[in-house]
Parts: structure tokens; C-alpha cells; sequence
């Protein structure tokens, strides 16, 4: 009797024992109380035959509305809905075969922050972002410099290409030097594992979107670096990478179906020529190259025309968020994406999280190319409803030209002055992110061939102008590099490791301009923190001429003049030619120099400067 | 008796007389049966108590609604309407006063061809336009070289800016050569009297609305160019000048009032910048520097916000169409105009010629600068209605570093690509008129320093590209020139005066490349008139690769092939690839070698060439 009592309990039990091979689920948890209350569960065996099973559950307030079974027999879609109401708990999910039943657990957490307050609250012009590469930043704890059981073990500061070891805790051990400089949030290039087998500096071949890297301190790492950013009011930016992944990628490595990725009959990279896109006479195969060839051999493509794929980066999207606490998200590579794809990534994400900012990366030369992509003015067949985007074309259409093109008619700083009135193809230009260099740039130390006065110019414009503006590290103590011929444009920021015989951090062995640069941007980044008119102030730009460029931030409270000599020979200054904005005003304080000008005085601007001053009646 | 009689004959016909100083009329006479059946009439006297008195008429179905008079006394405007069953002839108007009367004379004559048919009827991309400069193409009449009473004597052929005899008959002469190249459409820089004491080759400094130049041959002339035109079913582009006249203009020179041009303090030229029109930035000051600032100092800018003003150049504008049996308009400076007005202008002339087309010239340098200015798919405060633009962007843009540039991932003819498909921004794009040159340019030929391999890809691509194409006198023969620094843009064509040494009309002392530039634009310009889908079809591109360029004009009768090698090697060609187009055809006829081509051929093209491929099954 015991025995059978025995035996009887042993089944019982054995009907809640959990499934041989506990398979994965993706998204590996969500919350009970968020809007995105329907979702599509990939569940992944190591079991070949699992798709041969259905998916049950009894918890209460979660039902399974349908399952889905792809090529591949390891893999089960059940799309389930979460009640209003739901519980957080355990969920147990029932899969049950040739009338046998096994238990896989998955989580539904509480939330733990509010989002729009304590994340998810977007970026605006009032913010500076700093953009790291974090192998490449400071490294704050050598213990996770190499992986053991990760492909690239290459950790080697001497070799470029190899892995340096900055990680999260390098991060947050220099967020005080950041919250000088007047930056109040940080974009990283991605952070979700990169187990690939070499050159993962810069992380955009993801393997495992529920994984942050561990060599950069991994999930509770990156949760650790979202909360001290918080605590400082500062913000998080999530660089995301949805239009490919990497080779080694968990999916890509074992794929649900062939038409999980763009397939072509032989590798076919993409054109990278966004006109087809937009262009009224392009053909199919010239859009198809664009959207759907892929970005590199290492980067296997998403098809994101494949609603399972669709769901499962959406879902992913709104899981990092709301997992890490992320504010804002630069979107990799966006108009290699399937645009409508794109479309409703971000209506998924936005609908859940309503004051986020997205941008985008689009590495255009002209306005029309990059307006296309994001929300416009435009009528046109198709329509964006991204926010914002990586500002490229003011970088290379508008700030290059004008610093390094001779000063005449149709060169030099016409082009800042052009590309802006351009603006009126935007429907809000403002989330634009405005940047001088980026970790696929030329440094713009270099870009102005060493010239410290342009330099200075360059970020006097940078935290002046519209948009939000974005530090990329390092440029602000002169690093220096080009893409090519050398492609050093990710070096180590001097003083991010232990022993670094050069410190920016400190302003040990800096040279007197690095040191000057550094405090310019130090003094308009804190100036900025505090200037409405700089925060969220309209612009008026005058038309340039003999390369003087006026232009104003104002609101009712403060009116800030900035003006840029771009020319190489002094030029007065006529304030009262400025008296839309100049009315009412006597006297500037010049915020760099903290000297006071009268409006009577015969005012000159020397060569290559840019003055920002602040009126006073 | 008899002399009582007598003087009662006298008074009676005393009542009847004409007014002692008869003041001229604007327009000068009208039509029955105009849509535009309301005018206001501008009377201008010698007597500068003129405006004292009042304009009435007994004239059947002519009712005078109003009048205003000026500051200056010679003038009164009268606002009148034409009922629509009213019956040409001289209509009485009966000046008023002091109790006395006298009578003026204006005739409202009858409409003499169908707009819309035998004028007004548009240009399209079935057209191709030639630009001429009356006094530089033929002089057909030496009798009207020098005319008497007018300030410019200068006539002088070795003498660039002096005038050289050229005129309407010298273009009537040759008609048939115009005709043999394919052109159907004439357009001649601007043709209203320029009574000017110097520069006055290029017409864009008008004195007299009314009159068109006596040394090109007067109204009767250009009447007659015109129905030569239209009997030979080719087409008269007239272009026109709202922004500004000539400083010897009647109405300059006995303004109405101040305020009928634009006046400043002292002397302000425009900034000639129009980003300040669409900038969302702008100030006022740049706004008004722009479209109020004058084009040159010796053309009076006028104020077309004065209502009066408008309406005087609204009504010439429907004047000089139905006298000359215009039928499109190239508007001059047209960024230069106030918007609002060229608006009104332009909406006028439309709906009384519905199908005339109307095309401004926007020398601005990218796509939404342009795009602004016309019909256009931007949501924006101001809204334009003006179909169409002299295309320089496309030049500029486009075609230029398409053929001056190495080619590159970024350089050389990405450009073409790039351009034309920022097309997205406008309504109808093939409205446009695209060219290589004009009379403010360089002549392309130089453009591309004397690369006569070059020059022909031009005429190929201008030939067989999206929108209206134009040619520039004479550089269809090699003719060079630059703007910078000799101006010699504007030379004689060869042949026109008769003993030229050489003659472009009868081949005498051309050399073979000049020639063969002139064949070559007469094969595909002869071609194209026969060619339903270069007149008509839609375009397709392909993404360049390795500077090779293949785009597509289809319709479903016929499907044409353009393949521009703008590199330096030779190009294979791989029909497959573009298959969208080119599956159902198996061979191509080479129109301009008159070869043909077999699909399966291995085939290549020479380094700097473009092909123009007629498909075939």
C-alpha cells in the first residue's frame, strides 16, 4: 500500500516534472500591468521532435490563443494574451505529447520602475549625450577582461582589432568626469553579447538578444549601470541592432526556418544605396538589394517581412527596455531595415513606452534622403514614424564643408546655413541627434586636420545648434584618427586603464590644448545644463556672409547670439542688423571668455572663432 | 445759320474729341470673350492733373466698376469689367472734367486663334526646347540693327557686349535647321523693348511691356515668328520678367507711385540667398533682403504687394499670350518674385490658359531649395503653384560631378542617380526643363574641358532623361565659353550674318567633331519625336556600379535602354540583371551606331559612352 502509495505520488509528481530538455523561451520573462499584453512565446528545445507537442497553461489570467511549428522541429510559437489583472508569479506552462505532459517555468515580474519618469523618458535638446564604445573606455574590472568558454579571446590592448576589456564598472567609476562635462546621457555602442569569434569591439553582431555581454559585466551589470545613471538623473541609450544579428547568434546557429533570414542564391551584400527606397524610378531588384542583401557576410540578415521574426525582435525590444531601464534607443542601421518593419517596431515600442526617443542611424549626404526616413513633411507612398535621426547630413552636408572648404559664394559656411533652412522637410528637426564623429567617422580632429581653432568652432557649434547634441569619447581631449587608411577611429580613452601613462581623466600628461578643449566643451556642456535658451530655445539663423554666421537661441527668458567667424580675417559685427533678436538687448556676457561687450562698441570677431554670448538688457 | 450750324456741328463733335493729351492705356487693348473679363486699366498722361478727372464708358457690356489715382497726378487706374457677350470694337471712354469731356480710344478686338490649340498649348516631354539670344543667333534684317531714337547704338559685332544684329528673321531663316534637329519648341531670352543705353544683348531689362523690340522686329515681327512657329506645329516660349525692369522703363521713369518698386534706404541688392524663403529659422530681414533686395542696380525691383503693380503685370502677362500666341512661359528669377504674387500670376494665366505651362528659374543648387519654388509634395506654410523649373539641380547636382568627377562609391555619377530620385519631392517632376547650359552658365562643352566623349554622353542623357529637354544655341556645335572670367557665354552662332567664315547651318568650316556633336544631337533629337516612350514613358533606374549607369523610358509599346559608362574602362553588360525591363526582348538596335545587339552576346561597353538601345523581341 505504501509502495502504491509510493508510485501513485511518483506519478503524480512525474506529471509536474519539468521538461526533459527545459527548453528556452524567448522573451525569457515579461510583466503583468504592461500595455504589450499580447505576445508570441518562441520556445526552444534541444529536442528535435518538440514542435510535436502543444503548449497549455492554467495560470490564471494568461491564456494561449495559438502555437505555430517551423522547419525546424526544436521549436514551438505560441502566441499567448496576459490578462489586466494577472498575478506576477511563475508561469507553468504545460507541453504535453503523446499523452505526456512536462512543466516549463517562465516568469512574470512586477514592474519595478515607472516608465516615463523613472525610465523610458526619452532625450531631448536639453540633453548632451556621450557616446562610448565600452571595450574601448576604461576598464573597472580586469576580472571579465577574457571569458572563458566566449570565441574571441583575443584581449590584447596592443592590437586594435582585439579585445581591450572596458566594461560598465569602467563606466560608472567615470560618470562624475561625464556629469562635468555636462553629459547627462550615455549612449554605448551595443551591449548584448557578441560571442563571436573576433573583432567584437563594437557589438553589433549580436548572439544573444537576452544576454548583455558578460565580458562588460552582463545583465545585473548593465542593470547596475541603467540605476547609477538614474540616481545621477542621468539617461541610458540602447543602441539597437535590428536589421541583422551576428553569425554565431543562438537562432542563426540552430534557424526555426530559412526564411528567419534574407536568402539569396549566393552571398549578395547590400547596395547600401538608400535611393531605391525612396527614388519614383526604381526598380524592384535595386530596393530588394538595399533592404534585404546583407550588410556583411559576419551579419546574417533578418527577414523582417517573417512575422515570427518580426515578434520576436519587437518583443525583445520592449523587454530591454523595460529590463534595463532604457531611455532612448539609437537604431542601428536603420534604413537597411524592412522600412515597414520599422514602422511598426516602433509603434509597438512607443505605444508601450510614449515619451521614449528613437533615432536613427541613416548615413546620408543629402536632407530629402535622410527626411525620408523619419517623420516629415513629405507626401509620399511611404510614410516614417521615426522620430528622429543621427544628424549625418548637418555633419556632412552642412559642418565639414563649412569648416574646411575656402570661404566663397557656394562653399564654406553656406552649407551649415543651407542645410538647416532645409529643415523644413523635418516634421521636428529638433530630435534630430547632431554629432561631429562617431566610432564609424573620422575623428574631427582629423577631419579639420589638426586646426584647434576649428575644432573649437566645431563644439562651440555642436552645443549651440539645434538638435540633440552627442559627444563621441575622447574627441573632446583631441584623439585623433581616420577611417581610413588606418580605420583608428575606437582607440582607448586615455587614463581608462590603470597605469595609462596619459590620464584625461585627470589631466595627467595632457598637452595645454588638449586641456583647452576640454574645458571649452566642460564650459558650454555645464552653461548648457543651466540656459533654456540653449535647453529647448527656438533658433534663428541670419544669412551668412563673407563667412560670418549669426544665429540666436531664444525663448521669452534668455536670448543667447552665437556667432561664428568662419573666415580668416576679423569681421565687425553689426548687432543692431540683428534687431529681431538684438532689440531690447545693450550688452553680452561672451560665455567662453566671461568678458562683457557693449552693443556700441566697434565690435570685432576674430578669425576662426565662434563667441556665444548671452544678452543683457 | 450756316455757321451757327457749323458751330454746332463743332460743339457736337467737340464732345466727341479726343483727349488732348490721349494718355496711353494698359494693356493697350483687350479681347472679347476672355475668361479675364475683369481689368484694371492703367491710363497714363502727360497732364499731371490727369487723375482729377474720371473714366467713364456707354460702351455696351464694358462697365467701370472703379478708379484710383496716384500720388503721381498722369495717372488713373480703372477697374472695368467685359460682360461676356460683348461685341468687339473701339470702345469710348468718356474722360470727365471739370464739366468738360474728351474721349479715349481702346480697342477690344477679336480672339484669333484657339488656346489651347493653335497657342497656349504647352510644352512637354515630347518637346525639345531651343534657347536663343535673338541678337546673337541670325540677323535676318540688317535694316533693323541700329534703330534710331533708341539709347543702345552700340551695334558691333567684335564687340561682345555691344549689340550684333541678330533677329527675328534671322530666326525664321532657319527654322528648318531648328526643325531637322528635332526642336519643336523655340524659347528666345526675353524679347519686350529693352530701350536701354548698354548690355541690352540679353532683354531682361524691360522699358516697355507693350512693345516688343523694334531691333528684333517689333510686335509685327514676333507675330509673325510666331505663326511661323505654329504653322511648322512647333512651339513660342516666352520669357518672362515679373521681378524687375529696366531702369529706363515708362512706368519707372514716371512712377505712379513710390511704392510700385521695392525702396530702401539706400541701394540693397538681394542676398540672393532663398533658403531664407523656406528656412524655418529665417528672420524677416533675410526674408525681405532676398525677395525685396534688387537683382542689379540698373533693374528696379518691383513691388508686386502693391495690388496695382500686380495687376499691371498679371495683364500683360495674358496680353503678350494672346497677342503673340504664346505658348509657355519661362519665368526669370523667379525665387526673386514675391511668392504670394507669382502665386496669383501664375493662377491667373492658368485659368484663362489651361493648358499653357509655366516654368521658373530657380538657380539654386539642391533638390528641396528647388522643389520649394513649385509644385511640390511638402507639407509647408507656403504652398507653390508653379508646375515647373528650369532644372538646374539636375546640372548642378547631377549631372556635373556625375561627368568632372573621379568615379567613386560617393563621386562621378552617383550623383545622376541621387538626384533624380530626390524627384519624390516634387508633384510632377517631368515638368521640368532639363539642360546642359544656358546663357548664365558655361557652355557645357567647357563644363567638361573640350572632352568631346563626354560632351556626348551629356546630349545622350539630356535626350533621353526625365522631363522638357533644352538646348542652348550653338553648343550643339562645340561652341565653348565660360561665365568666369571672360563672360563669353553669348557668342554669334556660326552662320547666322551672312560671310561668316564659318557656317553651323551648312557645315562650311566645321571641323569633324563638331559635326559629329551636331549629328548626334540631331539622331536622337529626330529620334525622339518618333519615340513614344522617350516622349511619353515612364522612367526606371538602376543603382550605378563601377561608374556604369543603366536607366529605362518604357511604355507598353516601346522599351528604350540607356547605358552611361561614365568610367574610364569598359563595362560589361548583363541584360539579365535587369530583367524587369528587358525580359521579353532578346536584341536592342543601337540608335545612334545603328547597330544591333543580341542579349546573349557578351557585351560590352567602351569607357565613356553612353548607348541608347531600342529593345526588341
Amino acid at each position: 500500500m505504501i509502495k502504491k502509495l509510493v508510485v501513485g505520488l511518483l506519478i503524480g509528481i512525474s506529471t509536474f516534472k519539468a521538461y526533459a530538455n527545459q527548453p528556452v523561451v524567448y522573451p525569457v520573462n515579461w510583466w503583468v500591468g504592461m500595455k504589450t499584453n499580447k505576445l508570441q512565446l518562441l520556445f526552444k528545445s534541444t529536442d528535435t521532435t518538440f514542435s510535436k507537442g502543444t503548449i497549455s497553461t492554467k495560470y490564471p489570467g494568461v491564456s494561449v490563443l495559438g502555437s505555430q511549428t517551423f522547419e525546424n522541429g526544436k521549436y514551438l510559437a505560441v502566441d499567448i494574451e496576459i490578462e489586466s489583472h494577472t498575478q506576477p508569479g511563475n508561469v507553468d506552462f504545460i507541453y504535453s505529447r503523446d499523452n505526456a505532459q512536462s512543466h516549463i517555468s517562465w516568469l512574470l515580474k512586477t514592474r519595478k520602475s515607472i516608465p516615463g519618469k523613472d525610465f523610458a523618458q526619452g532625450i531631448s535638446t536639453a540633453d548632451l549625450v556621450y557616446l562610448i564604445l565600452p571595450d574601448r573606455f576604461s576598464n573597472g574590472d580586469t576580472t571579465n577582461d577574457r571569458v572563458s568558454g566566449m570565441r574571441d579571446q583575443s584581449l590584447n590592448r596592443a592590437d586594435y582589432y582585439a579585445r581591450h576589456g572596458g566594461d560598465f564598472k569602467g563606466v560608472i567609476k567615470h560618470l562624475d568626469y561625464l556629469q562635468d562635462l555636462g553629459v547627462s546621457a550615455l549612449w554605448m555602442t551595443p551591449v548584448m553579447e557578441n560571442d563571436m569569434p573576433n573583432r567584437t569591439e563594437h557589438g553589433y553582431a549580436i548572439t544573444n538578444h537576452y544576454k548583455i555581454d558578460a565580458r562588460y559585466g552582463g545583465n545585473d551589470g548593465y542593470r547596475a549601470l541603467s540605476d547609477s545613471l538614474h540616481r545621477r538623473n542621468m539617461k541610458l541609450v540602447q543602441d539597437a541592432v535590428y536589421n541583422h544579428t551576428g553569425t554565431w547568434h543562438v537562432l542563426v546557429q540552430d534557424l526555426p526556418a530559412k526564411d528567419w533570414l534574407n536568402q539569396w542564391p549566393e552571398y549578395t551584400s547590400t547596395s547600401a544605396r538608400e535611393q531605391a527606397l525612396f527614388d519614383p524610378y526604381a526598380s524592384q531588384i535595386d530596393k530588394k538589394r538595399m533592404s534585404s542583401g546583407w550588410f556583411v557576410k559576419e551579419m546574417p540578415d533578418w527577414n523582417q517581412r517573417n512575422a515570427n521574426v518580426a515578434n520576436f525582435i519587437i518583443e525583445n525590444a520592449i523587454w530591454y527596455i523595460e529590463e534595463f531601464g532604457v531611455d532612448a534607443i539609437r537604431l542601428d542601421t536603420y534604413m537597411y531595415n524592412d522600412l515597414e518593419f520599422g514602422n511598426k517596431c516602433n509603434a509597438a515600442i512607443m505605444n508601450e513606452y510614449p515619451q521614449i526617443s528613437l533615432f536613427g542611424e541613416m548615413m546620408v549626404q543629402q536632407t530629402p534622403n535622410q527626411a525620408f526616413f523619419v517623420q516629415n513633411n513629405i507626401n509620399n507612398a511611404f510614410t516614417s514614424n521615426l522620430p528622429g535621426a543621427v544628424d549625418f547630413v548637418t555633419l556632412f552636408n552642412g559642418l565639414i564643408p563649412s569648416l574646411t572648404q575656402e570661404q566663397g559664394w557656394g562653399t564654406g559656411i553656406i552649407h551649415l546655413y543651407n542645410v538647416l533652412s532645409q529643415d523644413f522637410l523635418y516634421k521636428d528637426p529638433t530630435r534630430n541627434v547632431v554629432l561631429l564623429d562617431n566610432h564609424d567617422l573620422n575623428r574631427f580632429f582629423s577631419v579639420v586636420k589638426g586646426d584647434l581653432a576649428k575644432q573649437k568652432i566645431a563644439y562651440t557649434w555642436l552645443l549651440t545648434t539645434r538638435g540633440i547634441p552627442q559627444l563621441y569619447y575622447g574627441s573632446e581631449v583631441l584623439m585623433a584618427g581616420e577611417i581610413k587608411p588606418d580605420g583608428l577611429v575606437r582607440l582607448d580613452f586615455p587614463g581608462g586603464w590603470n597605469n595609462d601613462s596619459k590620464n584625461a581623466f585627470t589631466g595627467k600628461g595632457m598637452s595645454a590644448d588638449e586641456v583647452a578643449m576640454q574645458q571649452l566643451v566642460k564650459k558650454l556642456g555645464t552653461y548648457r545644463k543651466n540656459s533654456s535658451a540653449l535647453k529647448s530655445g527656438k533658433l534663428m539663423q541670419f544669412t551668412p556672409k563673407d563667412g560670418l554666421y549669426v544665429y540666436f537661441r531664444y525663448n521669452d527668458q534668455q536670448t543667447i547670439m552665437c556667432v561664428l567667424n568662419a573666415s580668416d580675417k576679423p569681421r565687425k559685427l553689426d548687432f543692431s542688423y540683428f534687431n529681431e533678436r538684438t532689440n531690447g538687448f545693450s550688452r553680452a556676457k561672451n560665455i567662453i571668455e566671461g568678458t562683457d561687450i557693449r552693443f556700441n562698441d566697434a565690435t570685432e570677431i576674430p578669425a576662426h572663432q565662434e563667441w556665444v554670448l548671452e544678452l543683457y538688457k
